[in-house]
């Protein structure tokens, strides 16, 4: 049994009545075996056509999706119509990846002489793994969870997936697996492409099975750690994708606080109490000038977070883990309460916002791990040395946001030049909450914020953590694969040929 | 103390002085992180004159460096200087990879309206990890080893290399190192780009330097997993690349048999005991068509095992680990030996070509696992149907091989497609031994063949191990890498735009 509870009020709204067996999970491994070979023989515009059917589900189904779940996690229609949109709109964008197939990497070396003799004739492609497995996150119910991006770009890949049902929302877990299934019949599609397991100890269990080929997380440093550390103690290990968090650092450089505080600090305090402050993008830190040119920034903090009204969050974990941080934090040495947002109601789980100061010297662990729900810590800083001297205490992160103008640029190059060792994605001018569905998006980062700093969990390139390569030595041309022939059926495919990038 | 021992004899012909300690380890790694940084800031163009620099340094040592690796490891000259041709190609050809620059991915998408609401402007393109850690392989002194695929992969990356000193050609290891290092002072490059650790205890601690961010490995199973368990159990994981090698399968196609048998008998013998078998591509078992169909071949390879003599092998522990294989399999119930070649003489360390015959149903482990060194089984299968159900026994390994002619095709399709899902590189009509650097190339495939199935560690694509995505949001444009700007200062650079592949 798995509860489906209202955030709201902290009361069981519905009981699932669900289990995995040993039994149920070699089942759904032997179904997502024969689902792979399915998804494979559909080939790519075969699989384009089944995301995109995919999406127009989710679409069809949208009123029920986002009621189910704005009453498992308090999220708001409003913040879950747009994250659906969002988790359709990657759904049709992997539909796009496919019908250009740059993705394959496909590439033709002709038979001929090198300086190490003659080659043979060598063509390589990028293969589907096999069935991948998908644990999603809390704080995004559909475009991090069972419909989303991990799903998205497997099954675009060619590959299965068996999720692990969100115990913040089963419910929801459950209904995202009928429509995408829905969508894959309507396509015309027989096998079990998206799959469940309930239970931690099911999804341990998927982890290890011989079967299950990658597995992709977003969550927690601690569950996604010690899922790692079982996948890559496996007899055969396999690549684990957790995309954990850490704590994302916002920089301001003297001349923006000077040129335009009350702005920054006013976007500054939106982006960190944005959805309860449920982001892994969420800025955690804010390194302002000292004195008077951060007061502007102070200022519109602080009134922003005194007026902010208190926050439902995801689960009675995340409540709990909050209230427990943001304690840690203001018990330490150097670090002070500037404001705090409205009380929480009686019943339910909620979070209040919350603006902490901390001195220069207070900036060491815990400071610098990340604390998930609305809380900001602003560091102010006397120099730009200083800066600089703090900002390298951090680890790295999915982010770092730098707010700089014209007459900043000595301080903000090496800003990014440290950002750009150490993070993901570095954001300039702006607030790090809010990730693009792009080609050029890169959601990631060394440990911790992911376990594989290669991958990216956000953006087309998504794929590749679900495809490895196979070259094929003087294969004959009927038999090569339709993208490694001299003259493939679709043209247009971009594909290297003879060391030369060609367009197709 | 490492001593420097001639496999023909066993004796140790040198002892080198050298060991590190944990001193000297920080040292190394802190001067490795200046590399880093030199590296970097060379740009690609300023690496690829080092990589050419190194390649030329290697080419004026040649004489040199091939008499002490053929001291060390008994390879002989001819094989030994072919293998130092492919290693400074190898080098040469990832200038051409720095100077063709897609390998970075360099990918724009300007602000503008989406379905899911306005976008940033995000560029993106992989950055070098820092410091990466390499552990070479006895049976490839140069081209898998100190100056080998990984090095000049990890270089051209703008990663600088610890190597450990193998210990069956430590000589050879000091000696690359300080041509290497020559070739890049020639260049103009201060720092330590290459350097190098002794002995197990150091390499360990190696691997769990916080200060490197990746391992590239080739060796066997055992220590392999070893250390790749060690990468993944610091408390910031790192990525490890182990080539371990598995057994390659060959099957020949009752057409091919009949047709050119004696052919592709002396051709396969040719390839399980060239350099005497010391290959991870080596053959180890062929699938021919039982009675008169595989006639020939069985002749043509029991002809030549007998008449051939016993070889030098690399190291008293390659030699032992082949005697006590080749007993553990002539042991084996449904096993006989077909032929075995020359004595092997009374000192040194040799290996006795072994021709085995096994039985379809003996296909089980330890049978289907690699046995380094001169030993070919061949299975005799009865029908098509048992020679798809004996492949189907196999695990996955770096390559498949399929002899079949044109009246074999439907059984070669199916052997194709199922290689397909299980090895790195599919070879038709040829014979595994032999890796071509290329861009094609992949020399990889599922555990236990590697660590990691989604890289390669021999042709233009292994760079990809040692990079990492960044994304930059909003970046001003005199702030951006040369190669995320609108109009780069080097063109003809492939890059995608505004989801749109470009040539540049």
């Amino acid at each position: 049994m798995i509860a489906s509870i209202d955030p709201r009020t902290g009361t069981t709204v519905e009981e699932l009545d669900v289990s995995t067996t040993t039994d149920d999970l070699e089942q759904l491994c032997a179904r997502a075996l024969e689902a792979a070979a399915e998804l494979s023989a559909l080939g790519r515009a075969g699989r384009a056509t089944v995301l995109r059917a995919m999406s127009a589900a989710l679409e069809a189904h949208r009123e029920e999706l986002v009621a189910v779940a704005d009453r498992e996690t308090g999220l708001g229609p409003q913040r879950l119509n747009g994250e659906l949109t969002r988790t359709a709109y990657q759904l049709d964008l992997f539909a796009e990846v496919l019908e250009d197939g740059g993705y394959l990497e496909a590439t033709i070396d002709h038979a001929g002489p090198t300086p190490m003799g003659p080659r043979p004739d060598l063509r390589r492609m990028l293969l589907p793994l096999g069935p991948v497995a998908v644990f999603g996150a809390s704080n995004f119910p559909f475009a991090f969870s069972v419909p989303g991006g991990d799903t998205a770009s497997a099954l675009a890949a060619g590959c299965p997936v068996i999720a692990k049902v969100h115990g913040a929302h089963p419910a929801t877990s459950v209904l995202c697996r009928d429509v995408l299934l829905e969508g894959a019949r309507a396509a015309g599609v027989q096998g079990d492409v998206v799959a469940l397991v309930y239970g931690r100890e099911a999804a341990s269990a998927l982890v290890q099975h011989p079967a299950v080929t990658a597995v992709g997380f977003t969550g927690s440093l601690e569950i996604g750690r010690m899922l790692a550390d079982l996948a890559a103690a496996r007899p055969s290990p396999i690549p684990f994708y957790g995309e954990l968090g850490a704590l994302n650092t916002l920089l301001v450089a003297p001349g923006a606080a000077r040129n335009r505080g009350a702005e920054i600090g006013a976007g500054l305090a939106a982006s960190f109490t944005l959805g309860v402050g449920q982001f892994c993008t969420k800025p955690g830190v804010a390194l302002i000038p000292a004195g008077p040119d951060g007061e502007e920034i102070r200022r519109a903090l602080i009134s922003y977070v005194a007026d902010a009204a208190a926050g439902v969050m995801l689960s009675e974990r995340t409540a709990d883990s909050f209230a427990e941080g943001t304690e840690r934090l203001t018990s330490l040495p150097g670090v002070e309460v500037l404001a705090r947002g409205g009380q929480r109601p009686g019943q339910g789980w909620w979070g209040e916002p919350l603006l902490l100061r901390a001195d220069v010297d207070a900036v060491r662990a815990p400071l610098t791990d990340e604390c998930f729900g609305p809380v900001l810590v602003l560091v102010e800083y006397g120099s730009e040395a200083e800066a600089l001297a703090a900002l390298r205490r951090f680890g790295p992160a999915l982010t770092a946001t730098v707010h700089a103008d014209e007459e900043d640029h000595p301080l903000a190059a090496q800003v990014l030049q440290h950002a750009m060792g150490s993070v993901g994605r570095v954001v300039w001018n702006a607030f790090p909450t809010g990730v693009a569905v792009s080609w050029a998006m890169h959601h990631g980062g060394p440990y911790p914020a992911t376990t594989n700093p290669l991958h990216t969990s956000v953006g087309t390139t998504s794929i590749r953590r679900w495809l490895r390569p196979v070259s094929l030595q003087d294969v004959p041309a009927d038999l090569l694969p339709d993208e490694l022939r001299d003259e493939p059926r679709t043209p247009g495919l971009p594909r290297r040929i003879d060391g030369t990038p060609t367009l197709g």
